[in-house]
């Protein structure tokens, strides 16, 4: 496969590289692409240096797969483009999300969407990604009811310039730029809030796309979303109401058989999901399983993964993985 | 009023000598004691400098008010022998919470439990202190049905030793104790847990205390308690339903009503409450107020408090303050 990255020399850029190579994804050839700004360095790949070209009309490439990690007013430019050229777009952008021409897949839960595409797929926001593994395995067992989700999120989720703005602050410096006036170190912070009484960004984002993927346009959700001083990953508590009666002892095997999922719930020796913990992990981590005596029928749960593998770069590859020609067996 | 801080050096102790000089309580006598280990030293209070006692039999005063913040097994053994002297023990340990002859006060939602005590107030635990009196106020006027609440709470809720960890951590040095053998910096992570599928510690007192607090033994509670790398305070992600309707707007006047509490709720100039900003402050920090729509009905909220202030030493010194002699009005 032809494989392009716009966006190559970002925080999620360089990550699709090395979840490309690690996975062993099939690239035959491989274009790198970024803002003016940006190019004219060099990236390496597969132990030779790949030059990042400037994106423009001239260096749209033919008959690839363009991983897009560029900012939405980027993808609604040029995705289009692309499209046009015999590109298949896997766009991590919010910009194409809630179109309903443009599938958006959590490869494992609604991998089937993918097919459907007319050469763009969106990528959901991360911290939507490694929820809904969780969500659709007990939905499937149990129906879901209700919703309630509290998020603890790395200043990443924003690229380098919120690590920047923490690692910054942390050091005592003044940040060279900011992705919001509040300070990130010490701190709890939220996303962009259009006014009073309003969900975050990121909280309609949540609550939209979980809706959008698993297919249930009226699931019940309050969602909180937050920026805590992390950098590994984010987390999430959950708070899962069920149709039907469900035992988080079950539940806690099930979820283990969880393709991409990693159940980790031995809290009294310290061992359950965290953010340093699931660095660097392509699995969603799942731990502290408890029966909610505060419901009917609900369990408590706790999810954990790397936002920009997980929640961004490994599911951008995982729904490129979908793309591939089914391998033929041998008679 | 005389005056006694056990546990004068620890850092809710020095918080409640702070706190009682800024609310001008009046202090006849002070005694200082702190264990063995930590006395000799001296402490400023309003202008002088005050000498730590070795607490022991000899120590113990006669009549004061003692502020009680050395651990829980200090507790057991010294409060009842404080009581038989005629002190009133006001108690920051988890000691007593649960003992039916020992008042759990928060004043403003349950000042009057104060009068009943036998010679020990238990001070409740810090994350709850900040809650009840925004569940109290919603409670009365529209009945709870159920809360769901997750927590970001900084490690200073372990005493000096979980603020040095954090900082060791963050300056790459090893720390010298710890209160988890997890990293705190850069992560999330949990209280003391017994088992698999149980809550913490911290989330067994919130809901055990919560209920006694407000007298509501069968109060529907979800409650998953994080520390994550703040020193300025807690904060907590709210979804509260009720038996009544409720309006986020109504709410938000209703709540910027209660004593001790301010509202901060206007997210798209950033004006929230944040564990940075509340730092210092004896208010509770109160917003994000927003509807609920997954819910028949119920509101979401973020209520953020210094936890050692708050949380501890300002309501310890609140309690101290309802065992004043009323003032008699001259005719």
């Amino acid at each position: 496969m032809n494989v392009t990255i716009v966006g190559a020399t970002g925080l999620v850029g360089r990550t699709m590289l090395r979840v490309l190579h690690e996975r062993n994804f099939p690239v035959t050839t491989l274009t790198l692409l970024a803002s003016p700004r940006s190019a004219g360095t060099t990236i390496p790949f597969a132990g030779q240096q790949v030059a990042v070209l400037p994106l423009s009309a001239e260096t749209i490439p033919t008959n690839t797969i363009a991983l897009f990690s560029a900012g939405g007013a980027a993808s609604r430019q040029w995705a289009p483009q692309f499209a046009e050229r015999g590109n298949v777009v896997i766009d991590n952008s919010s910009a194409w999300r809630m179109d309903p021409t443009v599938p958006l897949v959590v490869p494992g839960v609604n991998s089937a969407d993918a097919q459907l595409h007319r050469g763009i797929i969106a990528n959901p926001n991360c911290s939507t990604i490694q929820m809904v593994p969780v969500l659709d395995a007990i939905h499937k067992r149990y129906g879901l009811k209700r919703v309630v989700v509290s998020t603890y999120q790395s200043p990443s989720g924003a690229g380098q310039q919120g690590v920047d703005q923490l690692q910054a602050e942390l050091a005592g410096q003044e940040p060279t730029s900011r992705i919001t006036p509040l300070p990130l170190a010490y701190n709890a912070v939220f996303h962009t809030i259009e006014g009073v009484g309003h969900g975050s960004e990121e909280e309609l984002k949540m609550q939209r796309e979980t809706r959008r993927i698993m297919h249930l346009d009226d699931l019940r959700m309050a969602v909180t979303c937050v920026r805590v001083p992390v950098l590994g990953g984010h987390a999430e508590s959950l708070a899962i109401e069920t149709v039907a009666p469900i035992d988080a002892d079950v539940l806690r095997a099930e979820l283990a058989a969880v393709q991409g999922v990693v159940v980790q719930d031995d809290p009294a020796r310290h061992l359950y999901p965290t953010p340093q913990g699931s660095s660097g992990s392509d699995l969603v981590h799942v731990g502290r399983i408890r029966r909610d005596d505060s419901v009917e029928h609900g369990v408590l749960l706790w999810i954990v993964a790397d936002n920009l593998r997980v929640g961004a770069a490994t599911n951008a590859v995982r729904i490129a993985e979908l793309l591939l020609p089914v391998p033929t067996t041998p008679a």
